[in-house]
C-alpha cells in the first residue's frame, strides 16, 4: 500500500465555505483519500512513502475543466476576433480538416501540461480522434471524461457512432479508472432527431451519459425554432434526451422553460464565461440556473476561443460576468465561483461521487496553491484571495488519484520540451507556414 | 553615460500592429531609449555598462495602469461580493478611517511590488496621504501619476485642496521626473461646484490636469440629474472643467452626447472592466469611445474591488467584454487591448510622449515576456498569444527610466519579506483582529 501524507498546508476542504482547516494534514493511501485532520492526527505516520511539507500553502481539491477540445491547443492564436462564420469556414475547419491522429494527441499532451501547470486535475473533452486524447490522459496522469464528437449532418455520421462506442469500449474506466466516457452528439443543430435517436439507443446500449452543446447563440436558437418550432432545451427535451444524464455546455440563450427544464432534468450545465465573450456569443444566466437549483460546472472551452486553459482566471471571469450581468454584486460569491470550478464541475461529468473534495472516500486529486506572494497580501479572506487573486503560477504541487504529478511546478509526467517542439512543427504544418 | 543594451528579444513596439522587430535590440542611454534596431545595429555595444541577453523573450513598454488607489492593497479581500453601500460604510470607510500614513506607505509599497512583478511600470492613483504614496514610488523607482483625493463635501475640502497644492509643489517632476501630479477631485457627486470651482482656479494656478471619477453608477447619474438637472459629464462640461486636461474613470453609464463630449474634450477615460464587473456598476461603452475617437487606457481601479492589480489579465477580460456587450467579436481586438494598456494609458495621464512606446526618444520603460511557457504554444501569433494567454508570472523583466528594477523575477529595490510582513500586521490591525 502507497501511502502519501500532506503536512502543513490550510486545508481548504470544499465541504463548504467554513470547512477549512487552519493548519493539518491529508493522508492518502493507494489512492483514496483515508484520513482528513489536525496536525499529527494521521496514523502511521512513521511509515509513509512520501511526504509533502505544505507549509504556507492552501491544499485544495484540483480543479475541474468540464467543457474544453484539448488537441485545440495547435491552434491557439491561429484566429482571433473574428466573425463566428468566418471564424469557423475560414480557419478553424481548414484547420482542423487537416489534422491527424498523431497531431490531436500532441495538441492533447500539450493541454494536459497547460492543464497541470494551472491546477487543473480533470476535464471533460469532445473532440475527433479520442484514441489520441485517452492516450495522453494515461501517459501524463491525468482525470478526463471524452467524448467522441459526432456530427449528425456530416457524411460519417454513422461512422462516428462506431467510433463513439468503440471509444466507450476500449477506454471506459481505464487508466486505473481515470478516465471515463460519454456519447458527444455536437449539438441539436448538427444532430437531427432521428441522428439522437440513434445516440440515445446506444447510450443506453452502454449505460453511458450524453456531452452536447446547447444554445450557444442566438443563431442557434433561431435556426431550431424554425426547424422544430421548439427552443433547443425543449427540443432536446420532446426527444427525451433528459431521461439520460446529461452534461449541456454552453447555455447561453434560454427561457424561463428551459431554464427549468435544466434545473431539473440535466447532469449538469458547462458555463464557458470567456469563450462566449470572446465570440460574443452571449452571457449563460448562471446566477439563475444555480436559484433554481442546477449544478453549473466551468469550462474554459477550447484554446482557440480563449486563449488559455487557467481555471483560476475562468472562475474569476465567471463570476465577475454573472455580477455585472445581474447588477448584483452578490451573484456568485468566491466560494461558489471554487465550488463550480470544482466539486460541481465534478457532478456536471457525474464524477461527483470521486473528486472535488477534500473528503475520505474521495480519489487523491488534490492541489497545492503557495499563498506567499504578493497578489495574495494580505489574507483577510482565504477563499477571496484565490478565487479573486490568485493565478495559475501560484499552483506549486498537483496530485492525481494520489500520485505526484508536479512538484514545486516540475511537471513529473511530461517532457515539456518535446512537446512544445512537436505542437510548434505541427501548428506551422497546419497553419501552412512550412 | 548609463549605456544599457537590451538583445536577442523580439520586439513589440507598439508603434503598430506589424511594427514587431523579430529579433532586435534597444538600447538605452541615461534612461532614453536612444535606438531600437536589427541585431548588431547599436553602435559602441563594446562599452555597454550593461547588457540583457533576452533571448525567446518579447521585449514591449511596460504596462500602464491609469486608474488604481494602491495603498488599498490593505484591504485586498477584506470585503467582496457585499452591495456597494454596505461594502463602502461598513468595510471600506471604517477600514479607511483607521489608516495612517505609514500604513498607506507600506499599502502602496505592496501595490509597487505586484504592481512590478506583473509587468506595470507607470500608474495613476488617487488617494489620501500621498506623500506616503509618493515616497514608495521614488524608493521602488516606479513611474507614476499622482493625485490627492479631494472630497468637496468633506469637513476638510479645503484642507484637502492645501494638501493637493503641496503635494504638487513638492512632488511634482520629482523622483528624476517619474513622478507627476494631477488635481484629484472624486466624482461630481461629492465634489460640489463652487469646489470644483476652487479646484479648477487651483488647476490654472498650477498647471496641472484633472483626475476624476465620473458616471460609475446608475445612481450616480439619477442623482446628479435630479440635482443639477443634466448627465454627469455635460454637467462637468457646463462647469468648464474639459478646459483641462481631464483624465475620467469609470464613464460607465453615458448617453450619446456625453460619448461625444469625452471623445472631443477628454484627455483619456480609464476603463476598469473588473471593478465595474465586481462591483456590478455595469460595462462601459469603451468600442463606442474607441470609435468616437477617444482615447481610453485601462485601470485594474483598487484592490477591493478587483482584487489583484494584474494588467494582463485586466486588458483581457476589458477586450472580452466590449465583445460580449457589443455582440461583435471584432470589438477591441488583441492589438488594441495592448495599445490601452500601454501607449493609450500613458496619453491618458498626459506622458505619452515619454512612455508607452518602445522608440528612440522615450524613456526606457521595458518589460520582457518570457514566451517559452506551455500555454503561449503555439506562436501563431505573437500579440494574440500577450493579449489572451499570457499571464502575470510571464513577465521576466523590468526596466523603469532605463533602470532595471526586476531581472529574472527579483525585485532589485524592494525588500518583499519585509513589505509583506508589515503589511499583514498592519491590515490586521486595521481590521480589527489584533
Amino acid at each position: 500500500m502507497k501511502k502519501l501524507l500532506i503536512r502543513g498546508a490550510t486545508i481548504l476542504t470544499m465541504e463548504g465555505p467554513d470547512a477549512i482547516i487552519d493548519i493539518g494534514e491529508i493522508l492518502i493511501e493507494d489512492g483514496w483519500i483515508t484520513h482528513v485532520g489536525l496536525p499529527g492526527s494521521a496514523s502511521g505516520s512513521f511509515d509513509m512513502d512520501e511526504i509533502i511539507e505544505a507549509d504556507g500553502q492552501v491544499a485544495m481539491p484540483g480543479f475541474v475543466n468540464c467543457h474544453t477540445h484539448a488537441s485545440m491547443t495547435l491552434l491557439r492564436g491561429y484566429a482571433d476576433d473574428l466573425p463566428l462564420m468566418q471564424w469557423l469556414s475560414e480557419k478553424i475547419w481548414p484547420f482542423e480538416g487537416k489534422m491527424t491522429s498523431e497531431d490531436i494527441y500532441w495538441g492533447a499532451m500539450l493541454a494536459c501540461l497547460e492543464m497541470i501547470k494551472s491546477g487543473t486535475t480533470c476535464f471533460g473533452d469532445m473532440y475527433d480522434f479520442m484514441h489520441s486524447v485517452a492516450r495522453a490522459v494515461e501517459q501524463t496522469g491525468m482525470r478526463a471524461m471524452l467524448s467522441r464528437g459526432m456530427i449528425g449532418i456530416a457524411p460519417n455520421a454513422d461512422n462516428a457512432l462506431a467510433a463513439a462506442e468503440d471509444l466507450a469500449r476500449t477506454w471506459n474506466g481505464k487508466a486505473d479508472g481515470r478516465i471515463t466516457v460519454m456519447l458527444g452528439p455536437h449539438a441539436p443543430y448538427t444532430c437531427p432527431p432521428e441522428y439522437l435517436d440513434k445516440v440515445m439507443n446506444l447510450a443506453a446500449k452502454l449505460k453511458l451519459g450524453i456531452n452536447i452543446h446547447v444554445a450557444e447563440t442566438l443563431t442557434e436558437v433561431a435556426d431550431i425554432k424554425k426547424q422544430y418550432g421548439q427552443t433547443p432545451v425543449k427540443h432536446l427535451d420532446s426527444l427525451g434526451l433528459f431521461k439520460f444524464p446529461v452534461l449541456a455546455a454552453h447555455c447561453v440563450h434560454l427561457d424561463e422553460e428551459e431554464l427549468e427544464i435544466l434545473a431539473q432534468k440535466a447532469m449538469g450545465i458547462a458555463y464557458n464565461p470567456q469563450s462566449n465573450m470572446k465570440l460574443a456569443s452571449g452571457i449563460a444566466p448562471v446566477a439563475k440556473l444555480i436559484d433554481l437549483g442546477a449544478t453549473v460546472g466551468i469550462g474554459t472551452d477550447g484554446t482557440a476561443s480563449n486563449n488559455n486553459l487557467d481555471m483560476l482566471e475562468e472562475l474569476r471571469v465567471g463570476s465577475f460576468l454573472q455580477k455585472v450581468a445581474t447588477m448584483n454584486p452578490e451573484a456568485v460569491p468566491a466560494y461558489r465561483a471554487l465550488q463550480m470550478a470544482t466539486i460541481d464541475g465534478a457532478l456536471c461529468m457525474g464524477l461527483g461521487d470521486r473528486v472535488g473534495l477534500i473528503k475520505e472516500g474521495m480519489r487523491g486529486d488534490i492541489i497545492l496553491i503557495d499563498t506567499r506572494e504578493p497578489h495574495m497580501c494580505p489574507q483577510h479572506n482565504l477563499v477571496a484571495n484565490i478565487a479573486y487573486a490568485a493565478n495559475a503560477s501560484d499552483v506549486s504541487t498537483v496530485i492525481i488519484d494520489g500520485k505526484v504529478i508536479m512538484q514545486d511546478r516540475l511537471v513529473l509526467t511530461i517532457d515539456e520540451e518535446r512537446v512544445m517542439y512537436e505542437v510548434r512543427t505541427r501548428a506551422a504544418r497546419l497553419a501552412g507556414e512550412k
